[in-house]
């Protein structure tokens, strides 16, 4: 009988022995193994992190206790450990759970996270709420070394240690990002795993932190007398602990970039948008001296791959882990007389929606930013895609693109980089779709010879959408103009010109209708009487809810779509 | 003759003597007392930063070096010796420039900024811009001690260590914030002042800096000597220099937090809403055992005054300059079964966009965010608090009200905190106008009888001007409904019912249309092909443009209004 048959909860950890959890540690690595293996997620932090999580649960007593982990995306084990393990060893129930801390499958995952750097924060507010209430129990933040550099993992520990009462901030330091680790805290951290944490200028000591050093962070007796050390102590302390990233794995323990996120055996092939931008960036790195390239922390997700990195040299930073000094720093590089290309991922960018409209739109610098995974998201709301079209498009000063062809993006491109003088967003599209017949023309000017009463509107990835609704119109024998705005900014008075004798216009984006193309093209059009009738996703989190079941409520399929318009005809 | 008056450009300090330039930081000082007084500004940071600016354009040769001031609330020294001191001394022009570095006034500014933490980005960005284009110039971050606590600082700062060419960070160390300063970095400066600069455990150099200080920041002769020493340096330093906040005015060195911003003589009367919600408030701390009362470092601004904070003692928490942490330990708070309560500016909510959508709307936790200020602004584009309203309504589950009277704002805080169980932004009205008539009912219910079929809504503060833009018609016979929708996150079936007859339909909100009320109501409307005409701001970031001539422009005057509506009927 293993180990792990019986732990069916975080209580059932005390009754084991030290030998009986090593043994917990290596089943739970196995089955981490082959789980991740076979549907993707995080490997390299979940492999790193057994141990200590083992250690926290044999400790603490969650969910009287309360641990909250920074992103979550190391949380497996967690799960685990509080009743969800059927999750991770039967295959038929591999893609239930989230891969993130969800309230709603356990009472011991404390928040919904998926964004870095607000572990602290959260953590000082659960304490603060503990004390005024006068109630008593740890609180537990763990937080990975990559999230210190966001500025709100700084924001927190600032306010964490002026408290007078409990507050637990584990570090787990695997001396890696999601990519190597970026800035100067990190000479710090490795400053104190050399010294075994003696090294005198302590990062966390000159915040006032009380401080203590656990270099074998995958031994989880080291770990238990460490965390016994701290539990229920009267003040903000930082447990430091080192781990190995993938152990167990040799790949993802060699080659910890790549191990930090395992596609799974479904991963799809072919050409993708982040090879084709990644070849595009390689000439304009080569070739324009004023280009280079800006990623916060995500490089290889977004296809900066190490031998772009090696050809862009010093043409390409990665800041780590901060958003908003990614677009500082980007409009101050073009204050100077570069032009920064900034490759960010839609759910991210919102980290910096201040920086975006005060320190660049306002500016009016000239700064490319390409948005990936732009388009509305099945699965996990913490990574969602679906709200960047509303927070661009309504910043004043901005030009926003979202092109439907590789052709028209690189159009974009050119165009952002080599002709325009401002902030431009370019949505970069998801499925690869060539247009043979592309011809380059100004990017603002709807190519648009009315033949119907009725036009829809496809915007960027479902203007595909738009011309199959269309066939499936004229299977009725229904007529429909279809056309692609490209831009999503704003509506130019030549456009709305051609568009305002329509009696029907349907807009699709791929996004959040809140906020968004469709309703500004609705106010535009609504003072004419026209219908409009606007498609995209509901104001809603659509949390665990599969991307299909999303666009049949939402009816972004063609049959939907045709039936729905149909009926306005 | 003054030492001032042969002043004419930053070249012109280099020839002056030790001796002048002591007499110009005199004379500069009862300019600036004099000019502050009268129009109101920042008083104490700019009187205790004079002889660093001096000092600053003496050794340094701006244009060609770039000098970055953080929030920029302090350059108006920089502004007087860079070619713009008769907007500082003649009265008649006393009100033409803008408050903080704005590149169109003069090329000296090489940012318009007004938000903190965000130079040491900015300037990491014209440093790398530099290095890339083979240009050689000192670039220059000026932040304030206040302006560390926010997360991009040290996003900057983690940042910046890392490169290896010039890049100097002077921190002005005045002690204060805006109010008093919140956090763990500022025992660490205090240890850094006491020690002169020596103390072991030294924030700065635990990320890597070289690091000088400075202890009379108000002496001309050190700190020239101190920034010669950094000049053409070849690695990131930072210039540790003290100074007194309100430097030469007795009050405002007495009292730093009052002393920060200066109303000016044209200050208004009457009770505001700032009182009011602090009187409300006052009750809520005292009698409610969950509530308490988060702000981000403008307490006084938002008239939690020091009576207020006495008395809510620990159920006040100002956690200094950072927003993002400020909604993150809010959630993290109500999650521990408390009721936080939020009391933030408009211009800098925004700043945690991403935690009020992740961290609390995602995680559905009761908080109550007040929005102060959350209106169309003349003046400066960096204080604007025209664009709350999109980013707040459309993010998911977020309940938001605007509500027109001091009646129903009450009415408002009275559901948010003591009814509602999820996230709730109040826009906090600016006008005080009372309702005689006030009948408590379901908040989210239109009282609408329909007697024409024009019907205007006026959101929050304009409802007032829709009643006026009615009163406006009737009087040329035409008769139309209006409504004050209070509600401005959604429009529920019943009340789409209620509005979907009329034939034209107005609206009217406080700040700017795109991604906001006006458009959603056009979309929900504009399948029943009803015209609607939204009001509001323009897409435009106004800088510098007055409110009268926004209105102006927006037709947001009964007036116009009248005329507008009259084409349509």
């Amino acid at each position: 009988m293993k180990v792990l048959d019986k732990i069916n909860c975080s209580k059932c950890l005390k009754s084991c022995t030290m030998d009986e959890l090593d043994v917990l540690s290596a089943e739970i690595r196995e089955v981490l193994i082959n789980k991740i293996n076979s549907t993707g997620g995080h490997m390299g932090s979940n492999l790193g992190i057994i141990e200590a999580t083992i250690a926290l649960h044999y400790v603490f007593n969650s969910p009287v206790d309360k641990i909250v982990f920074d992103v979550s995306h190391q949380s497996y084990t967690h799960k685990i450990l509080t009743g969800r393990k059927e999750y991770f060893i039967d295959p038929e129930k591999f893609n239930i759970l989230s891969g993130y801390t969800t309230p709603s499958e356990s009472i011991h995952d404390v928040f919904k996270v998926g964004h870095t750097s607000t572990s602290v924060s959260l953590a000082c507010g659960l304490a603060k709420g503990r004390d005024l209430l006068g109630d008593n129990y740890n609180v537990v933040a763990v937080i990975g070394d990559g999230s210190l550099s966001g500025g709100e993992a700084f924001e927190g520990l600032n306010n964490a240690s002026m408290f007078k009462s409990n507050m637990i901030i584990v570090v787990n330091d695997n001396e890696m990002s999601i990519a190597p680790n970026q800035g100067a805290i990190y000479e710090n951290l490795k400053l104190l795993r050399e010294s075994n944490g003696t090294y005198e200028h302590n990062f966390f000591k000159t915040l006032g932190f009380d401080y203590r050093y656990v270099d074998n962070g995958n031994d989880v007796r080291s770990l238990i007398a460490a965390f016994n050390s701290v539990k229920d102590i009267n003040h903000p302390v930082i447990v430091h602990i080192h781990t190995l990233k993938g152990k167990g794995l040799a790949w993802a323990e060699e080659n910890k970039e790549l191990g930090h996120w395992e596609k799974g055996k479904f991963a799809g092939g072919g050409l993708t948008y982040q090879e084709l931008t990644m070849n595009y960036l390689k000439e304009e790195v080569q070739n324009n001296k004023k280009a280079f390239v800006i990623t916060a922390a995500t490089p290889t997700a977004l296809g900066l791959t190490q031998e772009f990195r090696d050809i862009a040299k010093e043409r390409f930073v990665d800041v780590g882990i901060c958003e908003e000094h990614a677009i500082s720093f980007a409009s101050g590089a073009a204050c100077s007389g570069c032009t920064p290309i900034i490759c960010i991922n839609s759910s991210f960018f919102q980290r910096a929606y201040d920086q975006f409209q005060q320190d660049l739109a306002l500016n009016n610098n000239h700064v490319v930013i390409l948005v990936y995974n732009g388009k509305i998201t099945g699965g996990d709301a913490t990574h969602n895609g679906a709200f960047d079209i509303p927070f661009t498009m309504n910043v004043p000063g901005v030009e926003c693109f979202a092109p439907s062809y590789v052709e028209e993006y690189f159009d974009c491109l050119d165009y952002a980089i080599h002709r325009a003088n401002g902030p431009i967003v370019v949505r970069v599209p998801s499925s690869v779709i060539r247009c043979d017949n592309y011809v380059a023309s100004d990017l603002n000017s709807y190519a648009l010879n009315k033949t119907s009463d009725v036009l829809i509107m496809g915007l960027g990835n479902f203007y595909h959408l738009a011309k199959e609704t269309a066939a499936s119109l004229l299977k009725l024998g229904v007529n429909v103009d279809i056309i692609n705005p490209l831009v999503y900014s704003e509506i130019s008075s030549a456009n709305l010109e051609k568009i305002k004798d329509y009696k029907l216009v349907v807009t699709l984006e791929d996004g959040i209708v809140s906020g968004g193309f469709g309703q500004m093209i609705a106010a535009s059009l609504s003072k004419y009487g026209i219908k409009v009738l606007c498609y995209g996703q509901d104001k809603d989190f659509n949390d665990l809810v599969s991307l299909d079941q999303i666009y049949e409520k939402c009816h972004l399929k063609k049959e939907l779509l045709t039936k729905d318009i149909m009926k306005y005809l």
